[in-house]
């Protein structure tokens, strides 16, 4: 089980030659989700190899351009690239109306299925959901109605204690399902062996929590409890905290006491005002509050693995 | 009198990396348009440097994302940077509902007026004037509705003969600017000097055409008569001909045979398919046909002066 992030984008307002709007594109226990189409985000996915085919759901934060406006050129570039998959389009109410009007002004006919789940409750959702992967809202508070998504893994299945297992004789192959699945083992004479005895927990789920844009609210933190990547908006410094009211952004410091308030693994900030240059002093900042900081920049890379826990790979060992 | 027309971007379809999907930068007899406005539009032109606040009217030849889906950022950029002056948006019907819906769903409020000019007639109509330029549309034909734009100088003053005015000494300050109107000067013992003989003709006016995207279409010829630049898309070669009739699109040998037909003064071809790698090769079959032929890329500029007419400058010089 893994992660692996890659920011597309990670400035806010309006883009430059090299300060790209935000997008980020997410890979989660075999599954792909791309976060956030700011314009231009098409040429970014091509600019760090990121294949179009592995995007089939899109999750939209909120509908100002900065994080939407390249959503149409997308899909669009989808349709000449003839594609089949059904596309599956998650935002806020409206988004369905946008799009559409433009494929139709446009005489577009798309060969694949365009499925928008539009969102409006204030509540976390579950909002998708297969084997592997469930995606939660998390409200945020914006100018505009605004998601943050809770990306977690599923707990896998149990993994066998081969050594174990091969000492009872008595247990076949048609059996390892069932132990998989955290069933104890019952012999013949009925003697039960316990399931721990014979199979190591499954790796920990890893979780990714987006969440941008909001103004500091701390009543997230019940949502992302635990959460082992954190990304949080940081518009601003401290030096321009009056600002964050009106805007409803956040400062590095009030990211990082969201990541400190939900225990995070590991905080990023990203969606830095264009009036600081030295995006230094944004981690600067956060890590007076929380340790693990690391700032978003466009192509960067986070990758986490989880393994197997270490208390079961020493009884293994033993 | 002088023209500069600057390519941001001239590729079909998707944009990539190092393609860019339609737009131009003119200024034209001290006036500035922008023609079309592809994704990314707004980072062309921080790139080359063009002043966003020169941008006071943009020419949307037709609603293929290609050719406007970087309208709405560029829009909602100016709104950042707190634009004030009115922005006119010339284009097809339903660019006003597109525009205004999405301002309406991101809560955006412009401190600028936005004036819509939407066009749906199917003959060639002066759509802008002013006392320096005007332009007109040129109906092309498409997948969707389209019109490319004729922009004309305004025929300038005639330019006074400082020489021979000097020599008469009844002619005073007073009377320069009805001279520079072309009327003949009246002496006070009533001979009358002729105009022609106390001023130079002005400049010979720059004619700009813009057509993009249309499939051959000899009929505009006669809109564009003795243009001096034509910009033709070519998003084909000949071998590629059979495409055009499905597509709507031309080849540049087509380009070309539009430059002479129109007897224009010079040919840029862009709007290639990604299919060839090299371009060139669309300079050279458009060559076959017309001799003075140029290939927009991103970032080149065309620069066209118009001098005082050669006739009369050896007049002059007698």
């Amino acid at each position: 089980m893994s992660l692996q992030l890659t920011i597309l984008g990670c400035h806010s307002a309006t883009p430059r030659t090299f300060a790209h709007p935000t997008s980020q594109f997410l890979e989660i226990n075999n599954r792909a989700f791309l976060i956030d189409c700011g314009e231009g985000t098409q040429v970014q996915l091509r600019k760090y190899k990121i294949k179009f085919s592995k995007i089939d759901n899109i999750f939209i934060s909120h509908l100002h351009g900065d994080h939407f406006f390249g959503l149409i050129g997308l899909i669009s570039t989808f349709g000449l690239l003839n594609r089949q998959n059904d596309l599956h389009i998650y935002g806020p109410k409206g988004i369905r109306e946008i799009i559409e009007l433009q494929l139709k002004l446009s005489n577009s006919y798309l060969q694949f299925d365009l499925v928008f789940h539009e969102l409006e409750s204030d509540e976390s959702k579950l909002i998708y959901e297969d084997d592997k992967v469930e995606v939660h809202t998390i409200p945020l508070e914006h100018r505009v109605y605004t998601n943050g998504f809770l990306f977690k893994e599923k707990l896998g299945e149990r993994k066998l204690n081969i050594e174990a297992v091969k000492e009872n004789p008595e247990i076949e192959i048609c059996d390892y399902q069932n132990l998989k699945n955290g069933k104890d083992f019952i012999a013949e004479d009925g003697t039960v062996i316990a399931n721990d005895l014979l199979t190591f927990s499954p790796p920990k789920p890893i979780s990714y929590a987006y969440c941008s844009d909001t103004v500091y609210k701390p009543e997230i933190t019940s949502v992302i409890k635990e959460v082992d990547l954190l990304y949080h908006e940081s518009t601003f410094l401290k030096d321009r905290e009056e600002l964050t009211g009106t805007t409803k952004h956040s400062t590095a410091e009030q990211a990082a006491l969201i990541a400190q308030k939900a225990n995070a693994g590991q905080l990023i900030l990203g969606h830095y005002s264009s009036r600081y240059p030295d995006i230094k002093l944004f981690e600067k900042e956060a890590k007076t509050v929380f340790d693990n900081v690391s700032l978003a920049e466009p192509g960067k890379v986070f990758i986490i693995t989880s393994k197997v826990s270490e208390e079961l790979l020493l009884a293994h060992q033993n």
